[in-house]
């Protein structure tokens, strides 16, 4: 990471994260008071001079004024549309509601789409993006922890079908990362510590001093002081360097997906009832049970699934499956959720495991039946 | 071309021409009855085992039982769906039911979406294949002229939106295409004659021999012997050498235009009614107008545009504004087409001129006040 210096309102502590992607590389700058000063940072790398932006009625009251005022200031043109906040609006139906829109405000090549929200608003502005007249430039402001550190990085969009999660999308990188850590002040303490989950999963694929650092550091990093900032451009950095290595996930891009196996099927068994589970509570049950499984497996110590589930549960994630509220399906039907997930190849299991504290990785043939016996055991039953 | 040699079963005739797009590369294959094949074809390149069709009513009673049981004998299992005949099928709403069907399939990334049909059903089942799980493989199976020589190689995909022909799409490479000249005898003649209009582009391009070639060649041509082979094949060759060198369309690709912006603002203004005007009718109109244009900007003879235009008429083609049946508009309004055309960049008129047969070039900045006196001049106006 380097300090950028390139404008003078600039603050000390933002940082620059550089995505090498040959043609399609791109900046991630990360600190407070991005989304103010989005027209220039915008201006300074793209051509176009229009902008078609989305965001959600959650986060357009409180940040969308801000950005067409900036945008506006440095002479591009913006309309804006403001979609319902949530899981659902990841729909075939407002990705043609957003392909009209940007299409009406008549967005070329060298234009942008914006997505101003979080990973749902930044999936879905993506796939627009990908696809009006097969590919123009994207700008993603994420203003939810787990778009900053995660979803608004590597370039996967998508939406939903009634198939499955992200089922249709492209692969469209982002031509600016804004990441605006300001804007995290207004983000509920419950999502925030949701994109936490996200955060500690890059120290534990590969980097135990930085999940050490986590250890120490989470309470200034929850307050919004410069740890905040430090830890999101490490997350966005790691992030980086893996979708650098393996851009169209073939390889080594799976072990983005530590503990979204098991979180996956626990959403599915939620019907993705944010109340009862949201992504990041569910990756954080499915980390823990990953060591657990690896320590079962014998192929981790079992202290480290005890250090990691402490770790989840002091900031107040949950980390067992008995915590998700509300009734939950039997094994049986978790592991058909987990078969169906779309990490199957050829019909056998593959799953994140782990050697110890970043030390996972890619096993492509975990027999069924372990997983099976594994978690009735966890379950009591 | 090489002449391919890898079955027992292929004609003497058949060509394979390979398209070199390094991890994208795929070969196009081109002879009589390779339906009848496609399933060895493909099992021979293709590790997934599933497949799901794509075809139309037109052309579903007279090849998708061959395709089946060829499938079927080689150990694919396939699932198919048939839609409406005709451009209009190229929209969201079908869209959103082929990647339902696909999905519904358990199409996988390296199962294979099939299109059997025209350009629609190629634009369209291309379309859904690069978005499914962000990208599964695809097989062409061209069965119109136009789709052997043009839309079923190079990997545009798309629907057409509100405000205008294929503005939603991706750029996603089939794996393999196996363009079965047989089929063309099924082909309507007028449909046939359409898609001469690019074969014969591709000489007016930037080979002249070939152009002479069909001058003297495309009677055999029409009537199936195998100068219809040779013509399909070196047209996919050309096609091929300019997608290789510009897969993204940023620069030289823009060739492949010629005789579209005037041929696309034809279309428009007959409101893509087929009985009035096919696509590959407006080409032929628009490359006898970009002759004439080129030759009134002083750039080429006098005595090409004459050729081009001999020629296009005697296979039967139509070569004059005023051969399209039903009221046209105003010049001023098929301007408006023209500078709605998305090859339009930051308001400038971006048209393929030439300087004579097989020296087509691209020109960004021709005054819209050439275009409408050259228009009105032609319209006796
Ligand atoms: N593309 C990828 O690589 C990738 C990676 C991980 C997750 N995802 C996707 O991301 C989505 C989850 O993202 P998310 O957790 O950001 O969900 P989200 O977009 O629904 O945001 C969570 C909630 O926070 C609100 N919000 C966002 N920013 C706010 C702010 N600054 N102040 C106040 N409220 C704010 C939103 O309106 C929403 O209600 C899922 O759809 C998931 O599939 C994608
Ligand atoms: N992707 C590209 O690069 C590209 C290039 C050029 C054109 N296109 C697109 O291709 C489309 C036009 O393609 P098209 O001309 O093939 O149209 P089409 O698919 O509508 O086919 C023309 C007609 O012929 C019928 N047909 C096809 N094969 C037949 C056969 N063997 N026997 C009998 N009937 C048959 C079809 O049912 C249809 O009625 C347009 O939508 C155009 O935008 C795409
Ligand atoms: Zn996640
Ligand atoms: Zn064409």
């Amino acid at each position: 990471m380097k300090v950028s210096s390139r404008s003078s309102e600039r603050s000390e502590a933002e940082r620059l994260v550089h995505v090498p992607l040959g043609e399609r590389a791109y900046d991630i700058l990360i600190g407070p008071g991005l989304i103010g000063r989005a027209g220039g940072e915008i201006t300074s790398r793209l051509k176009g001079r229009r902008a078609a932006i989305v965001t959600d009625e959650n986060v357009a009251p409180l940040y969308l004024e801000a950005l067409m005022d900036s945008l506006q200031t440095d002479g591009i043109e913006a309309v804006s549309l403001t979609l319902p906040a949530g899981e659902k609006t990841k729909s075939l139906e407002h990705l043609a509601t957003v392909t009209d829109m940007v299409l009406a405000a008549r967005i070329e090549r060298n234009d942008a789409v914006i997505a101003l929200g979080g990973g749902v608003i930044g999936d879905l502005a993506g796939f627009a993006a990908g696809i009006v007249r097969r590919g123009v430039r994207f700008v993603q402001i994420p203003t939810s922890l787990l778009a900053q550190v995660d979803s608004s990085v590597g370039g996967k969009t998508g939406i939903n079908t009634r198939h499955g999660k992200n089922l249709l999308g492209v692969f469209h990188q982002p031509d600016l990362v804004l990441a605006d850590t300001a804007a995290l002040d207004t983000l509920s303490e419950r999502e925030f510590r949701a994109g936490y989950a996200e955060v500690a999963k890059y120290g534990l694929i590969d980097q135990p001093d930085f999940f050490a650092w986590l250890e120490k550091n989470w309470k200034p990093m929850f307050a919004g002081g410069p740890e905040r900032i430090e830890a999101i451009a490490i997350a966005c950095q790691a992030k980086s360097d893996v979708v650098v290595e393996d851009e169209r996930e073939n390889g080594r891009r799976a072990l983005l997906n530590l503990g979204h196996t098991f979180g996956h099927a626990l959403e599915a068994a939620t019907q993705y009832d944010s109340a009862r589970l949201v992504h990041g509570e569910g990756v954080s049950i499915g980390m823990v049970l990953a060591y657990q499984f690896s320590s079962r497996l014998n192929l981790a110590s079992p202290d480290d699934a005890v250090r990691v589930e402490k770790h989840l549960k002091s900031v107040g994630l949950p980390t067992r499956i008995d915590e998700i509220p509300g009734e939950m399906p039997p094994t049986e039907k978790l592991l058909d959720a987990i078969a169906q997930d779309k990490k199957v190849k050829g019909g056998k299991l593959t799953f994140i495991l782990t050697r110890g504290i970043g030390e996972a990785f890619v096993a492509d043939d975990v027999p069924s039946s372990e997983v099976l016996s594994f978690l009735e055991g966890k379950r009591g039953k």
